[in-house]
């Protein structure tokens, strides 16, 4: 089913080149340096429970293909009402052919001959079969998370997690003795952005957790502070900030305490929340002057979309949808106060492609502090990963991105998703070869950091 | 002229599996689902004035590369003044050489060779001797639009017409007993957009046709559905709207009769205009939910942008231009309301491809009623087409899409539009293949639900 | 170090025919209509006085990169601050690594090899020795401008000067007897932009040296076409225009003259800043209409997006940032004017590539007076010169283009980057052919055409 030279030029010496250096790729330990993998997995170590619950169900580029083609979320058992996940598995099974030409067909494929040794392509016929075979390979202890941890020769594994998280998976990991890397990362968005569900719970949590007093924006800061110390204790070496915009803001203090005084007792109006949004972003970035966390941006995503299904099925099915984002105004305010610091890391995402080549390899092939995040979410292709490469490799050079993130919750697909980004570089770097662009030497150099050192360094793992 | 691997990658297996597919797809017949041509054509089935009133002077993308380059409209006989055109034949052959890299070129080739027998390309020199033989041929009964219809494969072809039109050559065609299918699509753009060029005239004719009240709100919208249902009656499966921008709104009874109000009487501002079209997108999906005409939305083309040229010639000029669309927040009403019906279709079509990856082919992976329609007027070329394909098909799949449009007015180019757009897609399926990225069983599956399947389906055909 | 083939395809007929069209383009003269050399460069003929000072100092493609890895401005000597040169060639040797896969890379290797003979890679161990060997070639007669004009094949070459510009070194170099063609271009963003450092003064200057009353805007109208007779006296064939945007406005006599009032006093807001800059596009428009200069429009750069930088080393840090830019609706009030005076003609940059496809092919594929200039910048680079003919050529053909600009203020990059250009389109035609969507004697016909004659033609040479 998996051609070994899949992805590769399809001839000549670009491909020959792209072999040779997808030997080396393919021998590298998988560095995860952000994704959404649940920290409890490799804490409590369980099997997991079937088929369904592990490829279908908690995987939105499956269920959001499906729906899109008729197939109700209640017959996928996503809608909070149970489902025979047999039934299921049949329903994905006939609706396989959907997915080609997609990257979510080749994620699956890669899991399905190299996990469960299937060598043939899933469908109607073959659907129980599947089932019951992954099913039995799911109780063995071979499948358990920390089992396929150390198969898939990880050598780290981020978490996300909320500021508020009292992090206990974590700690149980550490506790066990398993030698295991798995690291939280801080993700402040249910404290910063004030429309999110249970937000003002959430803030006296912190207060809580911290023992500082949340009403005051300078106790609200410093409850910010010793969560940071909290999560860096415990292994973080980042934070993620999912926002709908890439704005920033410098209000200054008095303005800022201002603000957040309006946002603290809840009488902002709807342009509060976006420019509190703004101003933390640059807050965040000064604390990552202070303590080094390397700091994540990912905006642009419109989220629930689609309003049905938002007041059915609640977040998360499969609706956000990516929206024209602008970074170069957005950012100034941050980026003037912070962007020539070389201690810091500010690593940027985008889901509109437009900005590759017009603001962000621009941006970080000037800014010590900007790098590039690898392409993202729906551009997590092999179309989109060499678009990527295309675009922003020319202005920012190589150095200003740093490698890989599968950006998952679906624990089986980590290394096929790394396996498809090593293929796409193995093939682009062919290429440049090919074309007497780069050295040979030169592209054993890059696939390396590419695939692993530059990861390293730009998340201090 | 024409070489028989033309448009397909140029070596080795790519090239290999692109011929093989294209076997199959060349022998498929023609389904067109939306296009210009003129149904009196086919209701009166005369021959052709002569080669220039047929290549030249109705095909914008002809006359305005000319005028580009400094030609009158005058001298080409499309200012309303005759011209001789022999005489405008001898500057389109002297000025061919612009139409070097240009899908124009690649079409009319086409012709020249399968339907005139011509092997050397138009130039000066030839020039009179393409005019002789053409001009002659189109005095032969197999050249009248019957004839080619049937020459040409078609299984159907659409026509697009005014929310008024009487319809009066559709119904020709069919008392006439002749057996092609040619079926009306139903366009209201002239009775929604309040300026559009004798809207209140038009507006009185639907009142006339319908015998509603206008004047009213309900007896506009019921005037609207009776239209509708006598498109539909004499074969229509669609409607079709093009829009300035995307955007679309869900006001409320009382509102949207109050606007209607303003709309009716002319005493509206220039807001309202839009507004109301906003408005009338999400009446009219609401009327296709009722009917089951699939709604098809041409967005983004600023019409008669050349103020002179509008002023002397009017519109239709070769001046309309694309300019940023955004389709996220814009659909957000039509989508929230009937976005989730699975009987419903609406067809979306973009003049900024930065909107496939990032817009387009989330929302249709996700909403059940969408649908995208293929690369359309400036991208409906090879590079364009196959930037649709390596954009949209890796979110949205190929079955949210729905095969192609050839969207034009020259009945001649019809088979040469989707020969292109057939070898476009073999030699992406076949990059594919060659690729290892989809098995050469699913690639043939494929090229004939690119090719006929998933057109028949998507307009009801 | 250079293979012969580089930057062509990989194999096959695509890359034989480019190989035989780079046979006629390596041949051909250079023709160089826009670009930042200094003219008294040439007035003086003087050796230059280092390796560092002429490969590192001034070319803000190399110090950004560096910069943006957290190597400060003041190590590199361009700070004010004097640095040791042999010092900064270190540190340059040492990251040349981070040059892999741009455009600087591949410029630089080609003046390493094919004017000072290296054959092997710059790298920490031989920086020395290339230093060593470049300083001492640069004392030779050879190196001198004059004699590395004549050896680069220069037929002409355009320099960018201020609209106050004395044109002195211009007046020495015609003076001189000197068989090179320099020639001026006439930039006056200085007395256009009331933010532009000394504005006030520009305009001062500009009525002293024309003798008119630039208080009033008959006389600053009048100051600035006897500017424009002046330099095209001095050989000037085109104007150059740096806006942030593409604004263009037509307000009308009176309400122009009260504008300008209000900037001449300085009694203006920052929208009338903008707007000042809009109306002078359509009346120096106007002036070319008049005078039969070539006008250049460059928008979209955010200049000095770097506070911190911008305060301690002031303008041209490599801080400017390309934004989004529109350009149907910005440019319809000139266009509307003048787009269709076939004896006008303006020139279109763009640093947002979305507006290839969707706005600029468009545009020029309409407006006899518009040309496309060449893919810009950041996007002057193998992969953005492919995209730029990839995206331009369907809708606007080759012949709305107009070759290449080196736009360089970098002497010795100028047949490096003449040499990239060609070759990618050596590569682009060679794809064409061998996908049999063109000829191949229209392909030897275009390599001449996009090398020499539609620069020639296009800028008047």
């Amino acid at each position: 089913m998996l051609h070994k030279d899949r992805l590769f030029p399809a001839e000549g010496v670009a491909r020959d080149v792209a072999r040779k250096l997808y030997q080396v790729a393919e021998k590298l330990p998988i560095v995860s340096p952000h994704g959404h993998t649940d920290p409890s997995w490799f804490a409590e170590n369980e099997a997991f429970p079937n088929p369904t619950a592990l490829f279908i169900q908690p995987d939105h580029y499956v269920f959001r293909m499906l729906y899109s083609q008729g197939i109700s979320l209640e017959s996928l058992g996503i809608s909070g009402q149970p489902a025979d996940p047999r039934e299921v598995w049949r329903i994905f099974a006939r609706n396989y052919y959907l997915f080609r030409g997609t990257p979510t067909r080749a994620w699956i494929d890669y899991e399905f001959e190299n996990l469960f040794g299937f060598t043939e392509r899933l469908s109607e016929k073959n659907a129980d079969a599947f089932y019951e075979t992954i099913d039995k390979k799911l109780k063995e202890p071979g499948f358990r998370p920390r089992a396929l941890y150390e198969q898939f020769n990880l050598e780290v594994l981020a978490t996300t997690d909320a500021a508020t998280d009292t992090l206990e998976h974590h700690a149980k990991i550490r506790a066990s003795g398993w030698k295991g890397r798995i690291v939280p990362t801080f993700r402040p968005d249910g404290v910063v952005d004030a429309e999110f569900a249970g937000f003002k719970d959430n803030i006296e949590t912190l207060g809580k957790l911290t023992g500082e007093d949340v009403s005051s924006w300078k106790g609200y800061l410093d409850a910010l502070r010793k969560r940071r110390a909290f999560f860096k204790e415990m292994g973080a070496t980042a934070t993620d900030h999912g926002h709908l915009t890439a704005r920033t803001a410098d209000l200054g203090e008095a303005k800022a305490a201002e603000l957040y005084g309006k946002i603290y007792k809840g009488t902002f109006e709807a342009a509060d929340v976006e420019l509190f949004q703004a101003q933390m972003l640059t807050e965040l970035a000064g604390m990552s002057v202070e303590d080094g966390l390397v700091m994540q941006l990912h905006p642009g995503s419109v989220r629930n979309h689609n309003t049905k299904v938002y007041e059915k099925f609640g977040r998360d099915k499969g609706a956000d949808i990516p929206s024209p984002t602008e970074y170069v105004r957005a950012l100034r305010p941050l980026l003037s106060k912070y962007g020539n610091e070389t201690g810091f890391t500010l690593i940027l995402f985008t889901l509109d492609e437009t900005s590759y080549s017009r603001e962000l390899a621009p941006l970080a092939g000037h800014y010590p502090a900007l790098k590039l995040g690898p392409a993202w979410w729906f551009h997590d292709s092999p179309e989109g990963m060499m678009r990527y490469r295309e675009q922003v490799t020319e202005t920012a050079g190589f150095y200003n991105t740093c490698g890989f993130n599968d950006d998952t919750r679906a624990l089986l697909s980590i290394p096929a998703r790394h396996d498809v980004a090593r293929r796409v570089d193995c093939a682009f770097l062919g290429r440049l070869v090919a074309e007497h662009r780069l050295d040979e030497d030169e592209a054993f150099e890059l696939i390396e950091d590419l695939t692993v050192n530059l990861a390293r360094k730009a998340y201090k793992l």
